[in-house]
């Protein structure tokens, strides 16, 4: 049906219920004046609401003599959403309600190098024991996140070659989760998810916000103007091969020679190390070290800060962010990799690009990933378009 | 009034409106099934707009049969808006219709550093002229778009720090001009504006689009997602300073080494070919150079643009647009300053970033700033905010 062919449909309910949306409870009178509609037009689309499930009446609002009037928000129980990260060799899973609070989570060893088929099976029997144990059906489930370690086109949900993700090139990642469970299923990069997690828990009014993710890879996140930013082919944020001035005789595995990842990322970081005589294979081997006091591994963790930091400020003089949030296994050693950000940022950018800006140790950590996965899925299932599926009557 | 406290004001008309806005001609019926609101709702907010002058009935649909039924779409001389592009040198402003068609126009050489209150006299004076020419008044006027060659918090209008615009800190432009035009003034830095009138007239459809402005300056306006891209503090896009790694000991202006403005503006290509004893001082002389066929200018401008292509490059990897339009008065010479540009750009990108890039001269030239201006100026006053004073009854 579409939204505008009947005068009892979605489309008229829709306005409301996007005033509703924030949770803020309000009363028949409020909404008439908020909207500009009817009394009676307001009183008959809060009934059709509350008949969806969509909005409950709360708390009576002070009496101000008489029968107090009745209160409407927000029913943050109405549906749940499934929120997955899905990482090299890490999987998260959790069930969210309608605000992003996590009423279950799952976490196990799956290695994105099995494949969709394997990895998405996995997803799919995860979610079903957490709907089992929240007593929710998959006929509550209004919207799917997923998080992937690559590039996807978000407009299709379809990883588009990604590097470390074998026999993913294309898959119809929502095609697939929708045989088991036919809802939207939004798929982003996992650094976008994180940026979105991050900024809900830790920043929430900051409407120009820059993501840092560093691990085995480089990547960042980008919120401008309130918004995720995905650029033409959903591949913005990947700073991992921007060239470093330094490395230039360094070779990437991408091809190229001097890219931030090949300087600076945790395997990067071990190389440098090992090179100095000292025993590093990984990023976790990096972050022992630094935590024992090795001076080597101190040096070459704010080095590599340095470096993210060349990056980071034509990112500051292109974006003009208010705040960088520095994730990602390295940031476990954020203190010396951050002093080798801030060096460079504050040494190189123009005054009036860093007069307010703040870069910081990211505070969601593992969990920034999953929730920014159940944003994305509940502003889909909130949105005007997301509305008339999601909350399609049975 | 608030928007919101009367049943026939402009919020109820507004929903109506911002279908309308898009200037396709709609009969009532159509109105209805796309807003799902009553018919006799839709007659009498038709009837409103009408009156308001906002919208104008138009050639009658195809018969099909009785009394042809009458459509509507928006009257592009309801009003009309000003529009301003104020360079260091130079003043444009033009008189725009609601399409931001050009109905009447001016230049002159005005010095910016003459200070706010002069050059905001020229722009009053000029415009009231440019209304006369037209036979508008005053009244006519619905917005006003003004760009300036500095930073702008666009929130308030004012300069913030103008590197060349001595007199102009903190100045209340919109203060100012409000004085002689009491409407809504949007101030916004040149390179923003021209951004958005090189879109406008190059690329409607493109909604990830990079300008970059070569001239004294360098500086990069940014759509992302169909949205001018502004910063935390209105100065994103301030490529000018990002540091090239060949530059490492040429000083700028800023107090900085080795910034992009220091090695590939007009004024520093003039100063590498002086360096080399060919007689050259500003942009405008590189360019004659070039014209005739000089091969250091030409080895200089294309440097240059391997230079531009450096930064553009971490642009690219940061922003994924699918266009980048080269402008500016270098632009001139843009065949030799564009190969460099390409030349780093789809050496150093990712394959999946360059693969349906395409990177061009920009084709607006010196008109793409105050058609940019003029749609800063509608888009404000037919939004649903401005729609409410720029057409508030007389």
């Amino acid at each position: 049906m579409r939204m505008s062919d009947s005068p009892t449909g979605r489309a008229d309910v829709g306005d409301l219920f996007q005033l509703l949306r924030d949770g803020v409870p309000r009363t028949r009178a409020e909404l008439a004046k908020s909207t500009g509609l009817a009394r009676s037009t307001v009183a008959a689309r809060v009934d059709e609401l509350m008949r969806m499930g969509l909005i409950t009446a709360v708390a009576d609002a002070v009496s101000t003599g008489g029968r107090p009037p009745s209160q409407f928000a927000l029913n943050p129980s109405a549906k749940v959403v499934l929120a997955a990260d899905l990482g090299a060799s890490h999987a998260n899973v959790a069930i969210t309600d309608l605000t992003g609070a996590i009423l279950a989570e799952a976490s196990e060893r799956v290695e994105i190098a099995q494949g969709p088929e394997a990895v998405l099976t996995w997803l799919v029997e995860s979610a079903q024991r957490l709907l089992d144990e929240t007593e929710r059906s998959s006929a509550d489930v209004a919207a799917i996140g997923i998080g992937l370690p690559g590039p996807v086109e978000h407009s299709t949900g379809q990883p588009v070659n990604p590097p470390i993700m074998p026999g993913w090139d294309r898959f119809d990642v929502p095609a697939w989760v929708q045989r088991h469970f036919p809802v939207a299923v939004l798929v982003d990069n996992d650094v976008n998810i994180s940026a979105l997690g991050e900024r809900a828990v830790a920043w929430p009014g900051v409407d120009h916000f820059l993501f840092v993710k560093v691990a085995t890879g480089i990547g960042a996140g980008i919120v401008s103007d309130g918004r995720l930013q995905r650029g033409a082919q959903g591949i913005a944020g990947d700073i991992g091969h921007v060239r470093v001035a330094r490395g230039v005789d360094v070779p990437c595995h991408c091809g190229n020679h001097g890219c931030l990842e090949a300087l600076a990322s945790g395997p990067a970081i071990a190389r440098t190390l090992r090179d100095q005589g000292v025993e590093a294979h990984t990023g976790d081997d990096v972050v022992a070290l630094v935590k024992h006091g090795s001076l080597e591994a101190i040096q070459a963790v704010r080095q590599a800060g340095r470096d993210i930091g060349e990056v980071l400020t034509a990112s500051v003089s292109l974006l003009n962010p208010s705040v960088i949030s520095i994730g990602g296994s390295m940031a476990r050693v954020s203190e010396h990799l951050i002093a080798g950000v801030r060096e460079i940022v504050y040494t190189r950018s123009t005054p009036l690009a860093t007069e307010h800006l703040t870069i910081v140790q990211s505070t969601a950590a593992s969990k920034a990933a999953v929730i920014g996965a159940s944003i994305l899925a509940v502003e889909h299932a909130l949105s005007p378009a997301g509305l008339s599926t999601a909350f399609a009557p049975a």
